[in-house]
């Protein structure tokens, strides 16, 4: 069956994604990030301690962290403020050890010696995508961020090992399909979030099937469909970091 | 003592006050204002249900609500995530207690029958002024609102009595100004919040002196500084609202 | 329109007060504050360190902080116990907080070298006022501490600057009146806290006018009357802790 | 051995105790019991529907339920407030679980039809023996709620079986005493709480050896001492009863 | 009227106990607890540093806590999580400070220098009788626990002074009978927790007739029944550490 | 490099797999599954209604969830109780989502009608691959649920679609290895959850490479490695309910 996407958009084509750099006023590193109608402020904030568990651990190096959210009004029905229900629900806090633990992945802990990096990524507009999208504005400001840290001499080399990007794959009426909007990714039959570095390489992969299955040969497809999205936002990265 | 204001703001001048509207995708009614360097989205979402304590008392008409937040990278040192805390703030908690209370004043209840709207103020930059910024801007957020109400013909008639503006007004170095960013406002002696209504009335006064007083002249002249500065954000929302 | 009030109490009439010291055994001052039907315990307590944030920071001198909280059985319909529901509701937060900044306000901060006052304010008989009432018996609670803590040799000299009164003031039926009662209070349509030093001079109004507006000449005859409440409260407090 | 204790008193004697009846305004039943230095305010409010549980699993009659405080100002070092940590300690708890527990042995529940009772115990002032006061206060406060109930017309008999009153009792240095105060309780080597009906039956008992042991002809001793204490406190609580 | 009890048991009779040690791979000592259909893991774990509350106020010895939980499934309606509640209920709180209470009498804390046990009792069949089984069962790993502190040299001597048993007792239809299942339990009069030393004296007894009344011949039979159970207990705790 | 595996286990060797039907008195279908030295309990509870979102939106059929916990004892180092936390963690979380949404997966939720299945997973020995053990014993507790549910007559056809198996495989030293106890996954440098059907699907995969990047040829291998894995543990699962 033939999958007919708005705007007449092909099945591996990813939506008009732009990063708007410097975006907030406060944090080192910041950007807007805009995939199709999804809108995520990413930041990248410094503060010059490592958490708790390291210095009682004798851990050398430093840390990184992620926190993610979602402004209340950033979803088609209002989005119960977490902070008022006194605790983050569970997709938010999947989300968040996600994001965490992939943008780890970009970075050489040990040269970031004393300092901890949080990435704030709260949701002002959400379209489907917003653990993706988080992820390839996340590394932006991050990157940022570790440009002012060296400027100022708080860093002697970049822990910068390289540049990730994340983008979902899923089959949707048996057709693998790229980068998914909200209204195909709740019809979908599976839906995969996939973060790759430049290079090629994975650094996780999360393919689910909520009620359903998937084939070896669909997962290849919906890999080959990964990796020829994050090659494309690699170069718009790319891009907006010479321009910077 | 002559105060000096950055930019050569003169004491009874606001800052450069900027209304974006529609700026989100799923709220009925949404703003970004922008006060100076502060900058808060506020947006307006309406839900056709009325709290819980109304249909048990039997309370005819609608109801108001309004909720405040600051984005963790909208201060200079990382705010800490309040949803990760586990609850609000007591700051955020008086704020958004006085936003609610504030905008009320705004609509005829009665006329909101069966409907619940709930304005949130979500601070991205943070600058000093940002519970003043997000009455102004969440007044017009509601108006928007309101308006796509009438022509869904969910309300009959507009339950908007007044637009209202709020500004900030203080003692420092003993000289009254008018709307402190964040620098006025940690230094001065005494600081005051006025909500007014289009008609000149007052909706709501708080004025503080931590750790210091102020006497009635002061007062005075702070109420007046107040009455110039809703004055020209009335101006500023009517002609945003004519464009829109 | 005339207001009649119970007892025939005049418009500009406090309701009988009086103010019992050295109600409670442990803490260092401590009174049961009675302004017509509504009854306070309020207590200073003294801990000889200051708190994390100070500490932290390196600032010099002492800290006053305040905690406010009613009785399940002090209001006319039982009042959920806030330790059991898990957190202090919104009303109480803004309470406290009021309470505490108020309070700040009497003493010199850096006299208090090294030490902490906490001053609780419990509602055992909830009429009306009681945020006033509790602000008018904690400032003779740590009055009574502050005594005591000189002639145990603990502070040098007094860091109290001036005593604190508050009353409430309000707009009925369109007749400004003086120190509403809960019947009173809850049908009005403007309510103003008024707290002021001995010398005259304000250290915190809040005026709302909930659903309502109020104009600058019914300001400044709720001022008059808060002016000559505050007046009255503090012959009671002088004649009060001359008596100690 | 010898147990010198305050004042003389005998190792039999209980403490002077004093029970005010209608000290709240608000409560349907209310008292002060003052038990030597222990103050504690109990009330007994009313409300004309049963708990969730009760109407799911279509029990018939009413209930009675417990909670118990302590105001921070009442102990020696200011108690941490429970409701801004968030929650009831395990202590709290406890006591207030043995209060509701223990009362609920005075009234026949199925002729509470349709009836809730919460008792409130809320201590202002401790010396030991907090909880006992609660439970012989706290049934005075259900009879005065009760009386009031039959003459409202709201229930056709009275639920009351029997009043109860409770005692604590223990060894110190080897020597069973009754009614301890603070200074004894924390030093003794056994603590027991007695709860007694007025024929002589026991409700409760609760006896623990922190770090001890105590003999079966301790225990006898121990049971002998509380039956004589809630003799005496049987004899208050009538005189109280009639002169209401 | 005689009592019929399933399996023909008698009224003095305890229900067939097991204990099976090293029950957990990791937890120092550990045991699984049988008592007719209930079983409790008990485990022992052991920390070397004291509570923070020790530190501060510069207390010698060591510490020894309790903490119960029970799975979900462990009963026979599912039995909502307390972590997903966010706070443990009142009778688990009530229980594991029971635990850890009796537990304090076991060993001489100041030999346990600078050493925590934390004791685990985690419900996996609950039948009636769970809090006494833990205090059975943890008294046993208890002791293993111990014995492998003595032979890796951490403990120079051996901080166990005595063992516990807990048994509980009541009064069904009259009659006073040992050691209740759940179904007895939960239609018993009355209802006591026995917990004894080895040497037959009392650590700790809780008895409560919820909505009823025992008399003093009913508390003599119900003792006399508790010192049977125990010595049962006592019997089958040192066979068990003698194969150990 | 050659990897040497503890008892010399082959790199596509699972350890030592036992599943124990009907290990709990009260859940309709429960088993403790043993993964090497992992063992969790795993049981499916049945309730007669449906969660309350799914009544609001007027959903038809039934639900299936799944709750995830560690004893505080299954560690190696005691791991803090998440109810006396007052929240689950993050890693709890994200788990219990996870066995959710693959369990799901193995049901027609439709044919549950008005049915809801909550798994619980109670780890009680972690040793690696908890998550994988309890998706692999859940699925069979679910299957002993069901039988009962048909014979009880409540479900009138199995709404089972197949059954499901979990095993984790990585890269450690350069090398794919399956099924990684604790030691292995705690130094691997990928590490991947496979979970499938008994015909060779997908349910979902999850790899994270933290702080690392994999090929595609090393998922390749990962993901044949987990074909192999599950094909056992389907075998095991078949053989168990066979003679069930």
């Amino acid at each position: 069956m033939a999958v007919t996407r708005i705007g007449n958009r092909k099945i591996d084509e990813i939506r008009k994604t732009e990063i708007i750099t410097n975006f907030l006023r406060h944090p080192l590193g910041s950007v807007l990030i805009k995939v199709g109608n999804t809108r995520v402020i990413c930041s990248a904030s410094v503060e010059e301690r490592v958490p708790h568990w390291m210095r009682k651990q004798n851990v050398k190096g430093g840390w990184l962290t992620a926190e993610y959210g979602m402004l209340p009004s950033s979803t088609n029905e209002r989005f119960r403020r977490e902070a008022t229900g006194g605790k983050q629900g569970g997709r938010t806090v999947e989300i968040q050890r996600l994001i965490g633990r992939a943008l780890r992945a970009a970075v050489d802990l040990k040269k970031l010696d004393g300092i901890t990096i949080s990435l704030d990524c709260d949701v002002i507009d959400a379209d489907g995508g917003t653990r993706c999208a988080s992820i390839t504005g996340a590394c932006v400001a991050l990157q940022l961020a570790v440009e002012k840290l060296l400027k100022q001499g708080k860093l002697k080399s970049s822990p910068i090992i390289q540049s990730l990007a994340a983008v979902s794959v899923g089959i949707k009426d048996g057709t693998p399909i790229l980068d998914l909007n909200y209204e195909e990714d709740s019809t979908a039959e599976v839906d995969m979030n996939i973060i790759m570095t430049e290079s090629g390489e994975f650094v996780e992969i999360q393919g689910t099937a909520e009620g359903n299955t998937f084939s070896e040969s669909q997962l290849h497809d919906m890999l080959k469909l990964g990796r020829k999205g994050t090659e494309e936002l690699f170069k718009i990265q790319k891009s907006i970091l010479n321009q910077n």
